[in-house]
């Protein structure tokens, strides 16, 4: 053999053990992707050739994570000794009081290679969905990684087949639940629409009249407020599966909080990089609604499509198609689907925000003179397609049935129930800061967007101020005078009133209005 | 208009300035994409709404930027008047003393709507591209977004003329060189093979010849060497521009390094989330490769693509796919490409690292007798290839003229040459530290695995220590007896070299042995 130059070699040492860290807790939350810092002159990041952004396994005396790596070139955030680590990373591996962490390159995953094949066209099985999704809950795989599934599963990419599998492996991921009864039914809305809270009015109908309709929803992602945060102002929505049993035994329905349950665990991680990219993907959608019911244990279900230029479904014909899929993977898994496309050009009801649309759901079930009419209207619409799905009526006689339970007081008497089984029933509050915004001319309302009105209740601190958002003062084709409110801001502070205010004056075509 | 309540409404103040907050240097290295910490309590958190990799715009008095957020929920590493920047967030605001910095939700991009368009299977037009490449290089968008262009792109998605495009919007984001000749040649390697350092033989085979060979290379991404790193340890290779115009007037080419020419600048960007994905895209290749030789001005290149179970291209069918997918895009943008397929199931030479590698270039081109045959041999095929495409000559004449060239010294006079021009020649070091890995018994080297072995020299400190790597003492087809070395490990320091040989003890195929 030809060697370099005569100098003779050195013998090395036994080899070493692996460089440790003392780990230290940085507080950074970078939501369910772990992330570690190290010091760019740390002996483990320079003798593995690690760089920014590279996937590194950290392991503990008994857990181990994968972690993307930010290296550390400047200052001294973490000492000599330390490698940081953010909220979910010090979760996962919950270090005890000295113990020191090791650190290695991150084996390909399987998941990641059936992701490459998803992106090179190939068909997966769902076994292979059933690795990708479970390795996503156990946060294997980077918001990077999970972009490339998205992206590589969007655009019709995914048969109904693969929808299916999809689905069926989000539900695996998580707890699921069942029912000692033959029919439970659900009701789901897609989205998009201001106010459009439906939920509490119909589980106290559908409930009222024998069905059981254990409704588990979720809160706000991306809007002012979702069914849990309106519900939540007027009794206890987090509560334990155990408990969550009792109420529905009680009262054959409950309205409570998802995320406490653990189900599709998926759905959540793929959502938020999903609105990341701002991408709308039929066959996520799909997988995201029905894995979620079917892991509550539903055997029928209503969907409520509102479609508008505004909403989230913008084109009847969109919402159609999203139909058919829901139909297809809905019956590949036992679900008994309902479809209903609604109206979704302008927001339901007065109120935008937690408090605000629970004040509009107690009028209508208290049938008062001013409850509003489209909200009390979808309601028995959607209610009366429960009754008709869950099979105690067909028709008119189903609207009748569901009408006659709202008009009756047989409705707001079950909601009572059921908020007691709870923890009891409380008002909604009212915010203590409240501003109108006044029409700038006369005019007749020709439209209102939905996501800009979404928008500044959101700048007004909805839905984590729970009394926050706004009262719209007009539906499309009023007529309004100049000066007359077309809504009026709710703020908890006045510096969130004043945030939403400047978006508002920034906006001026939130309402536009026509001579 | 019916309100909530009789509570008359306050009025709000003026339109508050919004929220700043004092940028404060994390030191924190997030590579390309700017990455800032905002307190979970600050005002401006709560009041946009922010949360955890949301895409935020962050506005200083001169420069704004969008990064990624992350959010402190724990402990007090920024103060509550503060925010964090990681380093790419502090380059690219480079906020003044005192300056405070505003905030507020990104608007959404044109160019991720380009990308959205792509993933739902639309065409991409140039203008298209020109503005995806442009946000990735003003690092407007983030990795998550690129994974999901790249998603998009891979799997056989782009067309001719899309590689096409997105190789033209590469060469517009970046410098562009122009020569005052006609023939303007380049070589190319794909990559994947220890060793292979081909390059500074060439260039001063061609040069010494009479063609114009302006070389630009890169550093090591994945492998333990670049061309750059590697010529780096025996002359300049930082040059400017300029500088790299005056070495190839007076000596008609040079070696110098592409990074600090801002050449196609995205593909690096590109490159690094692509490792992350493991994706190897042809269109995204072709893109890469054409890219750079446009911007550097090449008129006729010659591309190795080294084929191998273990190369970067596993089969011929492949390398052949990709070598028509490089003449069409080639073709389109005036590009004569010629493209060799050659074997790469083994190392080339024996050094594999920065100054290991240098050493095996010295020897053939000095002529000496230990110099590798097979270093020897593959820089003649290209050269004569250059020869041919650069019109001097053809077939068996072109293979002998470099052969001459070689042989009788003048490429090793052109060699010293351009390093005089380029600052003067050094020799490469050697390390400090080795060892050799001995046979565990007696046999015929029935293959080495690429992947591992490049893995062993990076963790003996290669490309960083630049005299790091290992020296192969065999090729496939040798025989060696127990107890003869293998190869030896170089490191500059014991720590590396330990390191080294654990993961060599750890992995015993890196080299196969039969009976």
């Amino acid at each position: 053999m030809k060697t370099l130059a005569p100098v003779p070699a050195v013998a090395a040492s036994a080899p070493a053990e692996p460089f440790t860290l003392r780990p230290r807790r940085l507080g950074i939350d970078t939501h369910h992707e772990p992330v570690v810092v190290l010091r760019a002159d740390s002996p483990v990041c320079r003798a593995e050739g690690f760089e920014a952004h590279a996937r590194i396994e950290v392991l503990g005396v008994s857990r181990s994570i994968v972690a993307t790596l930010n290296i550390l070139t400047a200052g001294d955030l973490i000492g000599p000794d330390e490698v940081g680590l953010s909220e979910s990373a010090w979760r996962r591996l919950d270090p005890a009081a000295g113990e020191r962490l090791r650190f290695r390159h991150a084996q390909p995953s399987d998941s990641m290679s059936h992701v490459r094949g998803k992106i090179y066209g190939e068909h997966l099985s769902e076994n292979q969905f059933d690795a990708i999704i479970g390795d996503i809950v156990a946060g294997r795989l980077s918001n990077v990684e999970i972009a490339a599934f998205l992206a590589a599963c969007a655009g019709g990419r995914m048969s109904t087949a693969e929808v299916t599998s999809l689905t069926r492996a989000m539900v695996h991921t998580g707890s699921r639940m069942s029912w000692p009864h033959a029919v439970v039914v659900d009701k789901h809305c897609i989205g998009g629409l201001p106010g459009n809270r439906t939920t509490p009015i119909v589980v106290s109908i559908a409930t009222a009249l024998g069905l059981v309709m254990p409704k588990t929803s979720s809160r706000a992602i991306t809007s002012p407020a979702g069914t849990a945060d309106t519900v939540e102002t007027m009794t206890r929505v987090d509560l334990g599966l155990d408990d969550m049993r009792r109420v529905v035994e009680a009262e054959g329905g409950c309205m409570v909080w998802g995320g406490a349950m653990n189900m599709s665990p998926a759905d959540d991680l793929l959502i938020r990089v999903e609105r990341t990219l701002d991408l709308d993907s039929e066959g996520q959608l799909v997988a995201s609604v029905l894995s979620k019911k079917a892991a509550a244990g539903s055997t029928h279900v209503v969907i409520d499509i509102p479609t508008g230029p505004t909403a989230k479904v913008r084109s009847h014909a969109e919402a159609q198609s999203l139909l058919r899929a829901l139909q297809l993977t809905g019956h590949a898994i036992g679900l008994q689907l309902h479809g209903l496309v609604t109206d979704g050009g302008q927001p339901v009801g007065r109120g935008v925000g937690p408090a605000l649309e629970a004040h509009d759901v107690l009028a209508v079930l208290q049938n008062r003179a001013e409850a509003p009419a489209d909200l009390r209207q979808r309601a028995l619409l959607i209610a009366a397609a429960v009754v008709e799905i869950g099979g105690l009526a067909e028709g008119q006689a189903a609207h009748d049935m569901a009408h006659a339970a709202l008009a009756d007081g047989r409705a707001w008497r079950k909601f009572q129930a059921i908020c007691q089984a709870q923890g009891g029933l409380c008002e909604p509050g009212v915010a203590a800061y409240r501003h109108p915004v006044e029409a700038s001319r006369d005019g007749r309302v020709a439209s209102i967007d939905n996501r800009l009105l979404a928008r500044a209740a959101k700048l007004a601190g909805a839905p984590h101020a729970k009394t926050a958002g706004l009262w719209l003062g007009v539906h499309v084709g009023d007529r309004i005078g100049h000066g007359q409110p077309l809504f009026v801001l709710h703020a908890e502070s006045r510096g969130e009133l004043d945030y939403a205010l400047d978006f508002v004056h920034r906006h001026p075509g939130i309402i536009h209005l026509e001579s």
